[in-house]
């Protein structure tokens, strides 16, 4: 059993702690910056409680370190960690923003490829399934890729001015999917973006519904279609299209009912609510994976490079949105954008 | 946490076994007749092991009983369960033959609403979500229900002669399901019967292919199809037609992937295989009722008077198909067929 | 251009005449009892008016015979065409009882192949290509078959006591896809039915709600599910299961337009409304096929024999009804059942 | 009964000639430049043949006038005809290119209206349900629109040169659709184009794979996406998101079939395989709507206006595909960008 440092007691660490267990790990420790709040989880998971973040990175007992703290936090408690000879599992974003995420890989060197950055979508069923299809030829070779991801509802309006913006908040998910599918670096990304969802967010600076299109060396063509606000529940997709064939992960069904009426002819049941229930299986999977690659010594699934070229993309997203222009993205996450 | 006992160590114990401790409860005794199976399945969920039956009602630690013997067992261990004052649930069919499931209801007397009948399929979340549709008035007046139920496979031939026949072996569960939709205990049923799917079933005097329907004092009507062979997989669907509409509980798919090829126009994802992923939520749903119930001291979801009129219709139907006629049915499953 | 009479000018008449042209015939010659109504067909498809039935045998020009008049003229007319040389097409029922069927093929002896009986669903696009998918050995043996087939509301209570009875009136469609999928002549033959839409067909000493199932010498078993109400409109459904797959043939949509809401999560469009609108190709395939037979001078593709079966299964199933038994069938039609 | 006249006599003449009949129109008259074509379309639909294009325009009983002939000819067909009096519908595009286009809407003035603009998805039952759901506020407002259209195979190669372009040549009918949709203008364009189906087809200069996004003044984004192969398939699709719902123009299928077998799971139907079969509907519906107007002497539903706007956005996205950014676009159709 491995033992594992929860820091951060948000939502996301309850959703973690929650996995651990059936992943094979042992919580031991819980850090949070509001005390209370690690005392609540650890209660709840009979884990003792961390007074400190160094004493996270101290206890002989810690083999790895999840991190769900507030974004800002994240480059220095992975650096940490890692010094500390900690496997290390952090949520998303890398980093607030692009030099930060820069530093941490710079900071991290070889080690960037140890360090598992929280990609959970990788490991839907579906979502993998189509990548499976993919990688085995199946649709011959990928030439047009449409990532739809939508929010049930916008944030808390509070939520929005510390967000960091829609691409790198929201779209931040769907750079990764889009990379982890393409199989390619993406050489031009370009942006339309518009506030239509809520005004008060377009007053905050930011945009609520988004449409980015990205290039591959080889051509390959990727749209990613964003809204803060679905009716009709959490609406997560994603279609590849190939030379030899399409296939599409497309949202699942609570159940597979189907009704009739005299005004329903077939109707399939609802689509989950959020990430909570659609990506339930993701998040303990992602764990999974992370523990069993801790316990094998293996790379991560996805590490801290993959953290940073979502960032990359996410901030060359906003350049083109402020310029309408085309911008050119390099294997070295160059900025080539005037801001 | 409730103290509990698995008596039997196969197949279905272990099932149970794995979903106990979500559901609240602690596996402290495991029995068997094969002692060896018993060690096994006792090590595995680090409980304890009953040299013999008896031991599991004298134990005081043990507050609820999980019976998953075989059939021919389920009455005494039922009766002597009972009369220890243990919480029990007995995996179907809840006697091997009619005059048995009437002996132990007879036996238990007004005891006979607490045993818990592990019909499962009632905790499937799109068969439940179809039974509640139909109770919220969705449809209007229920008038003609379709269950489909086939296993991908044939179980092995030396399985045949000890499992009672296709309509108390396997048909019992739509039985079941009948009557829990239904809402009406049916006054008719009539069996079509045949041998398709391999000879050698036949030659043990069974059948693999069967149509049975049912009419209900208020003129529904029912139609269970069951095979033992479906290659593609586990088809286990349910349709009710109303006065009002129609609700279909299809089945589920293991992802909500769809595919596209020159000779594919998105053919969606496999149905499940068997059983163990097909129905895996509902054994887990099934022992948390289970417990729940014993927690709150309410009467079981589904009793021995629901084991025992399953059994009532699986010999009927029997007796349908060895005379070509139309059976009635008694509400106090009366035999009133001469064989 | 095959010249063409039409007898009787009712809504199966004007279906019929306005798919002639397309189908390379040229209606000639209308003839209806209440001549009114065949001087408003006949002005509205520039054709002439026969003032007797014998007129419409008389007719040189007269190449072919449609006959949509009312049931107990059939064997009459088709009788009457046959002896002066015409092709023919007859409405279903070929005869509003067994013994008159009987009668009709008899009479016809070697002839009665060439008389071609209108069952239309055979030429369904759907429904035709589930046969043939069957014919090409895609599901193996074909073990089960359900055919389901709900109007969208029953027809005004004056039709009822001249309809002939439910089995006759309306599952004689079924009965003769039955015969057609199953590739084989049951042998044995069961009913339920119940009078659950409108009390007054009760009343009326008829049924609106059935179940029918079939066995044929090769252990196939068919059912059939009729109501004479559905509110979600035509419901024709068929579902072929065999030994190497399964193939339905679902309610077409209007189209393929999907919608969500706050309570729709890709509801597909409406099913079609009744037969007008839902079998329309398959009333123009038919003539298509009968008038290519006629040029071709090749067998009816459905026969005065298919028509005096599907009476047959008819009379059959109401006498089931009565007895509560299975009614043994015989390949000669024999009645053997006592009523 | 309006007389109509044919000019050019290739395969989208044949497709409105097969039409006319029943939309209540007589083709009397036929002209193309390969006078053999026109004899051989003439003989097959009982019309007489002009022997030059001003023939056509002189003829009395000539009273609308259907311009399919090649695109350069188009703006002098469709003028000439205006001003001899005729109705005029024209194939897609208006003109080669977007000066011919401006040309012609100039010449025409106040006329331009009245020139139907053979757009016929327009007519396509399923664009034009989701249109309604659209227009009757079922998904609030429209914020994110995707239209996918992609030919199952590319066109001959000695077609490509001349084409004008694949925005010219294919995506004109999505710069239609999106603008019928939209109920917009858009003011801003990008695109992303590659040439991954057919190397020659970069050889000639021109891509076969494209992406193109939009924006409107009100924020509103559209996503084209192109591809000159789909394996599977004519791949049509239209899905329009908003602010209370979504709506999806799916492919239709030939018919509602579902398959299962070991390695299939209820696999729909093909989708249809070129315009032929899948747009089949929309033309009939096109000329029956163009001979409707004809006869009430209301406006065009789709006009020269609309055809100019289509051209300019296909202009513009070859602008943006060579510059890189997003091109805006007037009300005017101005061009704004430097070539």
């Amino acid at each position: 059993m491995i033992g594992i440092a929860l820091m951060g007691a948000g939502r996301m660490a309850r959703v973690h702690a929650s996995a651990i267990g059936a992943a094979g790990g042992k919580l031991v420790l819980v850090y949070d910056v509001v005390e209370s709040a690690a005392n609540s989880l650890a209660a709840d998971f009979g884990a003792s409680v961390a007074h400190s973040a160094q004493e996270v990175f101290d206890r002989s007992d810690v083999a790895a370190v999840l991190i769900a703290t507030s974004s800002n936090t994240h480059v220095e408690f992975i650096i940490k960690a890692v010094q500390a000879g900690k496997a290390v599992m952090c949520e998303k974003p890398l980093a607030p923003d692009l030099s930060d995420a820069q530093r941490c890989v710079n900071a991290l060197g070889a080690k960037a490829g140890n360090v598992f950055l929280a990609f959970n979508r990788r490991f839907d069923p579906g979502h993998s399934a189509l990548k499976k299809a993919i990688d085995a030829g199946e649709i011959g070779h990928l030439e047009q890729l449409t990532i739809t991801s939508r929010d049930p509802a916008p944030p808390p309006m509070e939520y929005i001015p510390n967000s960091g913006g829609l691409f790198r908040d929201m779209m931040i998910h769907d750079f990764d999917m889009a990379r982890w599918i393409l199989g390619e670096e993406p050489v031009g990304i370009h942006s339309h973006g518009s506030c239509l969802v809520d005004p008060r967010i377009g007053q905050l600076g930011d945009i609520d519904t988004a449409c980015v299109t990205m290039v591959t060396p080889g051509g390959k063509q990727a749209v990613i279609l964003n809204s803060r606000r679905a009716v009709f529940g959490y609406d997560q997709r994603v279609e590849a299209f190939g030379s030899a064939g399409m296939v599409i992960s497309d949202n699942p069904r609570a159940t597979a009912v189907q009704r009739y009426s005299s005004d329903s002819f077939g109707a399939p049941d609802r689509v989950f609510t959020f990430f909570m229930d659609r990506y339930g299986y993701s998040y303990r999977k992602e764990i999974e994976t992370f523990l069993g690659g801790v316990a094998a010594g293996t790379p991560a699934a996805v590490n801290a490079v993959d953290g940073l070229r979502a960032v990359y993309l996410a901030e060359a997203a906003g350049a083109s949105l402020r310029s309408g222009k085309t911008v050119e993205l390099t294997s070295n996450c160059d900025v080539t954008w005037d801001d």
